[in-house]
């Protein structure tokens, strides 16, 4: 059975995520404020606190990020870093430190997002910032040693989500969180790297 | 005559930059240390300083950029953070100061580079820089008032940078300062917006 570690997992794409894979893995809970285990991923210090205490992993899923929306002509530099700080990095800092927990054959999976093809108005950071984690994913697949894979899901926006959401995504066809937790697990139980998983578009 | 704002314009590609454009406008040239005009593009004050001592004008374009090369497995959070805040929020800061005094119809001009499409070895912070710089251009494109327009120039290695760089860039073709520099006349003299302009690959 492998050991999964899923952070986010009180969300609402977390959750999916943890139901699905909990069918055939062993899966370990992280939130920020809820869950088995509890970490701040913007802080390197609690993310490497995080895998001392968890130890040797399969695998790793992220589906957590914020990111400032507002008008471009508005936005201060400060609001444009929450973003990097938060959803880019959150993220990176993650592989950076669990890299060195991860068995040999293990993967990554983080979560990007819809925004990163189709801008929306407000929407400049969230494309910078999933654009990014694309990157990241593509320049860190050819470098992780011993097997290790690494891939980033890309939801359009969750049907769970258009209560906070509908009027940034009008006309977007929403899918459902459950639908969307598919693509982490093919990423998680696949044998790919260095992919982006476009789930409804 | 144009007024255009050339941002690195000391260095190999900034010079062939605006030899180009000044055939047909009046080119300002910005230094870190050098130039007409002195900014530190990671300092969002300095960057605003700039351009009310500039004022107006109609296209800015940004050659400049600075990101950590190292193995993955060995990247601090601490090198990983150089790119971000150098190349790619050093050229954010510059557009969103720069938008309050863009005359209507004016460009941005921004730079990535190949490794946004083709990572290599020590590149994975470069290829998430470099496409993250894409996405904020495929964002900003839409949201720019008055018929501001907004590119990216992503440029494959260049001839003049080989004695340095050609160690990263086996195999790959380099293109001269020069030929990269059209990239950046057709995003300041033509009419697109949203584009990426990949040159030499």
């Amino acid at each position: 059975m492998k050991k999964i570690v899923v952070i986010g997992a009180a969300g609402t794409l977390g959750q999916a995520v943890s139901a699905e894979l909990k069918a055939r893995n062993e899966v370990i809970e992280v939130g920020a404020t809820r869950g088995q285990y509890r970490a701040d991923i913007t802080d390197p210090a609690s993310v490497e606190q995080l895998f001392r205490e968890i130890g040797k992993v399969d695998g790793v899923v992220s589906a957590t990020g914020k990111v400032h929306f507002g008008p471009l002509p508005d936005m201060s530099v400060e609001q444009f870093w929450v973003g990097l700080r938060d959803k880019l990095m959150g993220q990176v800092n993650v592989v950076l430190a669990a890299q060195h927990y991860m068995n040999d054959g293990g993967s990554f999976t983080l979560t990007s997002g819809i925004l990163a093809d189709e801008p929306i108005r407000l929407g400049a950071s969230a494309t910078t910032v999933n654009l990014a984690l694309e990157g990241f994913v593509r320049g860190a697949a050819i470098e992780l040693p011993r097997g290790i894979r690494i891939n980033v899901v890309s939801p359009t926006v969750l049907t769970e989500a258009l209560d906070a959401y509908a009027p940034f995504f009008r006309g977007f066809e929403p899918v459902t969180a459950q639908r969307a937790a598919l693509a982490y697990v093919r990423s998680v139980e696949g044998a790919e790297t260095g992919r982006v998983y476009r789930v409804g578009y």
